[in-house]
């Protein structure tokens, strides 16, 4: 596996930030830039055919007039802020890698095989998650995509435009869509699900359904030194038993709910704040259990507000429905991959948003610590070879080829 | 009182935010300037000599030749962001105004007035609160406030130096200070305490020992939608359970204890944070309440922290100890209101940090919702006559002169 070597030495360096060890690839930056003329290169060196859809997701072609709809592999480059070197490369390097495996091999394809970088999948600078797959399937509106703005009021369009990609081309691309019989994206798992099986890789049976609400707690700015605790509007304290109620009801409901982004205003050391609007990030194994955890953490939330004076609004800002995988599809990985363990997850992944209109399905590689989204994310490299090894063999079983 | 409105009339727009309906008079910023040539005004309208000290502060004299020490009034004209209009002008108003009441009444002074008008009083732009009358009495260092910066990376050095004031004049000015027997300020009272009195004026007890206290909760990013429960270390939950302890331990010591300003990385809302920290403001009517409560609530926190496997770092950036303004001034002020009512206050004042060097009091005027720090902040124009009369008293019974 020398070329798996070369192909994370080449990228590593790309957007890594010394201050915190993590990665900064958000879309259309100079680091997502970079990795992408690094996918260009990687591709070219292999003799493959890069084009870039509409909506800036690139494609690289192996036997691209090969007769048949072609099999899909891959992931995304772009990461969160500070986030790991495996959450989207390590499925686009073991496509790579897959296909030197496979030739090495000897084997070539009878159908069309596919390296996909889907654009802006984790929606770190411009609020949208899978906004490359997204538009793609028609699931995100191009005049709104465009008008989709950074935090430094940057627009989504210009920045594409500036990338010398034309904003105005996106949008659903159903040419494109008939071309793909199936998508397989290899993943790092994003928990330990897979080490407490015992197993280097496993094959995905469904999303989580999840959604993101905001909670505007709405108080009476005032003196913090003066202001009698009776006298008090303050939407801190209703913030904050919500955050714990909301930790007590995700354990109740075998689910998942998160605060980890907040605005408080005025955000002063001496001030009481007069709004604090939180994001709820909301996730369960079934969408009744989910709706469950939000219409009673809304409910305790609203009765706390009232006794702190504080006003309260929760608007559901997405909401996602659960994502079964491709059955067949599924099935047919796992017993190819000698019996590999099946498993949900709670992330969201360009995969999951293909699956409205063809048969996808992901492979997890182990997570030793389970951290994601994080410098510390961590896979051990006998795993990812493992993983490279099982993406190969996906591809023989499904893109039918011989000597 | 015709002229007390025209004073209003004359001072309301400068630094008015239209969006917030509050002001925005940050020290030596353009509002600021606005008001200070508006002091200057207002005084050579009175025949009032106006200077301005080392420090940036300005001094309106009324006598300045007559003999003794000066009997010092007034406020402070800068605001918080989107403060009120009575928070610092109300003072200074009132103290103009009662020379014209003095004046109207045929009354001289014996011995001179100085109406003052002190620089950076809210600290809303540098940093640090009371600036100019900490330079004065030596309580600031000279070198350390030219070198704070604003949110800009603007120097106060700087910022002066624009505004016309040398910044290498900063310093200690015990020949000022010498001239000054007494200062009395007029501030509306940032608390209920008079309505429930039903009185329009009271007389300044002392003020509370007060801090800021830096809490640092460290846990570990990850996945909001893929991290378990049990593997979480969520920083969120420990800050969220010391908010509410805080706000039980203060009411548990008659105390105040504010969690309005927090920071979180990096709030995403499908990440857990790695880090929250957050702010407490402290004040209690002893200093051995305030350190109990802060010992009490370190504690809780830190158990609690434990449970969340997040670590916890506190750091106290500011303690004041408790002022107490000079008795024989207070009870003769009170005796001359008519048996006004005496109350502590939680806020910091000029006369807190003068009151170091010189015999200090405060005049509140009653605040009808409480509100401070805030657009909502309110004062009923007949209980500004009230003070503004009560100012004239307190200036005829200090500065004893007569026809």
């Amino acid at each position: 596996m020398e070329d798996f070597h070369e192909l994370w030495r080449s990228l590593l360096p790309l957007g890594y930030s010394r201050s915190s060890g993590g990665y900064r690839r958000f879309a259309w930056s100079k680091a997502d830039l970079a990795c992408r003329a690094w996918f260009t290169a990687q591709a070219a060196d292999r003799g493959l055919t890069v084009r870039t859809d509409r909506n800036g997701n690139q494609w690289a072609w192996w036997g691209e007039q090969l007769p048949g709809k072609a099999l899909a592999i891959g992931s995304h480059l772009d990461s969160v802020p500070d986030g790991g070197a495996f959450d989207g490369p390590l499925g686009v390097i073991s496509s790579f890698a897959a296909v030197d495996v496979l030739r090495e091999q000897g084997w070539a394809p009878a159908r069309p095989i596919a390296i996909a970088n889907f654009a802006d999948e984790e929606g770190a600078r411009f609020g949208v998650a899978c906004a490359g797959s997204r538009l793609l399937t028609g699931q995100l509106d191009p005049e709104r995509a465009r008008a989709l703005t950074d935090a430094d009021g940057v627009r989504l369009g210009d920045a594409m435009e500036a990338a010398g990609h034309d904003p105005d081309a996106l949008g659903p691309d159903d040419a494109l869509l008939d071309r793909i019989g199936q998508y397989v994206e290899l993943h790092i798992e994003q928990g330990r699900g897979l080490v407490e099986l015992e197993r280097a890789v496993g094959v995905a049976t469904s999303i989580w359904p999840h959604g993101r609400w905001r909670f505007d707690f709405g108080g009476e700015a005032n003196h913090a030194g003066t202001t009698r605790l009776e006298d008090r509007r303050d939407p801190m304290l209703s913030y904050a038993f919500t955050v714990l109620a909301a930790r007590k009801k995700a354990a109740a409901h075998g689910a998942l709910a998160t605060f980890g982004r907040i605005h408080v205003e005025p955000n002063g050391t001496n001030a009481i704040p007069s709004k604090v609007s939180a994001w709820l990030d909301g996730r369960a194994p079934s969408e009744a259990a989910l709706a469950s955890l939000l219409a009673e953490l809304e409910q305790a939330a609203r009765e706390r507000a009232e006794r702190d004076g504080a006003s309260l609004s929760v608007v559901n800002e997405s909401l996602t429905p659960i994502v079964e995988f491709d059955h067949a599809l599924r099935d047919r990985l796992a017993k190819t991959l000698e019996d590999a363990p099946v498993l949900p997850t709670g992330a969201g992944h360009d995969a999951g948003i293909l699956a409205a209109r063809i048969p996808t399905a992901m492979l997890f590689v182990r997570n030793p610590s389970g951290v994601s989204h994080s410098p510390a994310e961590q896979a051990e490299l006998a795993d990812c070879e493992v993983g490279v090894h099982a993406l190969a063999a996906a591809v023989r079983e499904l893109a039918g080829g011989g000597l």
